[in-house]
């Protein structure tokens, strides 16, 4: 049987990026690498909608997450962090543990927030350094209107830094645009790559705050990625295999047009969504995103068995909830190299497991609703 | 023409590590990678020559170094720094980018230290914490003794802290026995895969200095590696690919023995040391290590000129050198998936190529020098 992975990261390579990795390593000190590394940052720059640096770390999300505090923070700074989640979370501990105050701003899991209750607690509290949110709450599945965030901290001396590890490339992300400060990616979402790197853009008004911050750094160092990143280079030793097939990724990106792509993944997700409510069951969260569909589990139905049968008798491997949410949801991931019949795939599958688990279905009838969206549809 | 590297790290992938990295991704929260994960942690301590865990961390060597650095101390922590190369630099750089007292010793570039230097300084400075050290300093060349250090070092309350990570794999390192407190690696050097991944592994002794350590750390959280470890997991997202591709080289190791992967690199570097001294050349740095052997430039010999033909000319790729040695040396690396017919030609090639730039040889008598080392031998 064949494996398919509906994960929210990683995420399914395509063979580009496969065979890329299989080649034989460069040097990373060499011309031939730098050409390599400045096309990946001119790529990232299209993916991130920016015009300025991107810099890469070998890392996964979190050490770029980290190096966001660690550079531009220093300990006792007050911080607002959205926190309605498993990354919301995040960012609150990692805050806290480099001894920054942390304000958070606590969302029903599912929930999202509304920029008027940031606007408030930026005029309630004094002295607020950052914002810090997701752009998809990969844990809850929602989606953040991070337009609007920004229109409400760009007003303030406070700077916006978003997580946008699994969201870029899965929703519109205008980061010059909407003057976002701050954009976290990460390399096994949307950009179709193994895990190991990790991306990190600044706006000038959060470059200021590097000029400050007391935080010990050195790995994390921006000023070291800055200066080595002119020269098409990295501070230290990168990823070499990963860079290379990044490489190859974003070109399969600029072929299908970044926008193409984020419509890809809005249809995709929608076809998921409305096989879901089709065969009677209850999408969590809401506004929903394009990146990853929670379904909440129904009555009589466990998670591991669900998730059980999938992967043992369709090969299908698709995420439990985190957190709070363990074993009240599931969630498949529409995100990086996926197609249509992906979704038809994943969509039968569950409905012959919840048959056979019990659940009352009629089966076709999630993959009938989600033809009747993807029918017809140039994707 | 074939490129062939000779460079202290990354070094050639080998074919069971390249086919590897070409699989479809795995998801990580799966039983299936806590078995491989599982696995490379035992290969892992068998390489390390311990019985104690190692930790993995998606990043490549200085973010491990980094690491030790941000779990065992608080600022203000003086610490003895050798400081014999660029390496050594980096020790004492990390350390005072996070508020530590480092007290260097310095150490001419090309040689090493004496134990009883490091003996000397213990006595002489209060409060030593810790004394940070290379197995190989790559930048000049030279291993250090380790076990000796180790000796002078476990009689204090300091503890001693090892950046084998060119080293290692290719020189005696028995962690346990010789009871090195920390032993730093990563991934593109003896391990022969990408870079990407590094490694640290911690005494008893250096495990409770974790429990006084104030200074900020998440991504790096050694604590947090260690439960996550119990379950076959990593705190955050691992490089799965590069994690996949490391029990294959584990593996490789495994079969061909660790003690005979070391005496092939001490034969490797045998033979190119002779070589070089055959045709005339001046070896730099004593006492020399099995990872790189670093040749003095001949008078009249441009560095860019010499590894400019070598690429050109003959698709070989070897490293200048660092720092205050740039453009004295060059350094031709005999790590990690490297064989005898690799050095033949690595040497040929630089006979052909130094006798074309005009410096006077007798061509063959490198090629001759290494085969008298080389012949006859199983490696």
């Amino acid at each position: 049987m064949k494996e398919r992975i509906f994960t929210p990261g990683p995420t399914p390579l395509p063979e580009e990026v496969r065979l890329e990795q299989a080649r034989q390593i460069i040097h990373h000190r060499t011309a031939e690498f730098s050409e390599i590394f400045k096309q990946v940052c001119e790529g990232l720059k299209y993916v991130f909608q920016t015009k300025r640096d991107v810099f890469t770390f070998a890392a996964s999300g979190t050490g770029a997450m980290e190096s966001t505090i660690a550079n531009l923070f220093s300990s006792g700074d007050k911080v607002l962090v959205v926190r309605g989640g498993k990354f919301g979370e995040r960012w609150s501990d990692i805050g806290r543990s480099f001894g920054l105050e942390v304000i958070p701003i606590d969302v029903e899991w599912g929930k999202v927030v509304d920029p008027e209750q940031i606007e408030e607690k930026l005029k309630e509290e004094k002295n607020i350094k950052a914002v810090f949110t997701q752009l998809v709450e990969t844990s809850t599945a929602v989606v953040y209107d991070i337009e609007g965030i920004s229109k409400v901290v760009r007003k303030t001396p406070a700077i916006l830094v978003v997580d946008a590890i699994s969201g870029l490339g899965a929703h519109p992300l205008l980061t010059d645009e909407w003057r976002i400060d701050v954009v976290v990616a990460g390399s096994q979402k949307a950009l179709m790559l193994p895990p190991g790197l990790s991306f990190v853009s600044l706006s000038e008004k959060a470059w200021e705050f590097t000029k400050t911050s007391t935080l010990p750094k050195y790995y994390w160092d921006f000023n070291k990625a800055k200066a080595s990143l002119e020269k098409g280079q990295t501070p230290y030793t990168p990823a070499v295999s990963l860079i290379c097939a990044l490489r190859e990724a974003l070109r399969l990106i600029e072929d299908e047009k970044i926008e193409t792509v984020i419509e890809r993944h809005r249809k995709l997700a929608e076809a998921t969504r409305k096989a879901a409510v089709a065969i009677g069951l209850e999408v969590f969260g809401d506004p929903p995103s394009n990146v990853v569909t929670a379904i909440s589990l129904p009555e009589g139905i466990q998670d591991k068995e669900l998730r059980k049968k999938l992967k043992d008798d369709y090969g299908v491997v698709i995420a439990g909830g985190q957190g709070k949410l363990s074993g009240k949801i599931v969630r498949i991931a529409h995100l990086g190299w996926m197609d249509k019949l992906d979704i038809i795939g994943v969509i039968s599958a569950l409905e012959m497991s919840l048959l056979e688990l019990g659940y009352d279905l009629e089966l076709g009838r999630g993959v009938k609703a989600a033809e009747q969206v993807l029918i017809n549809d140039k994707l």
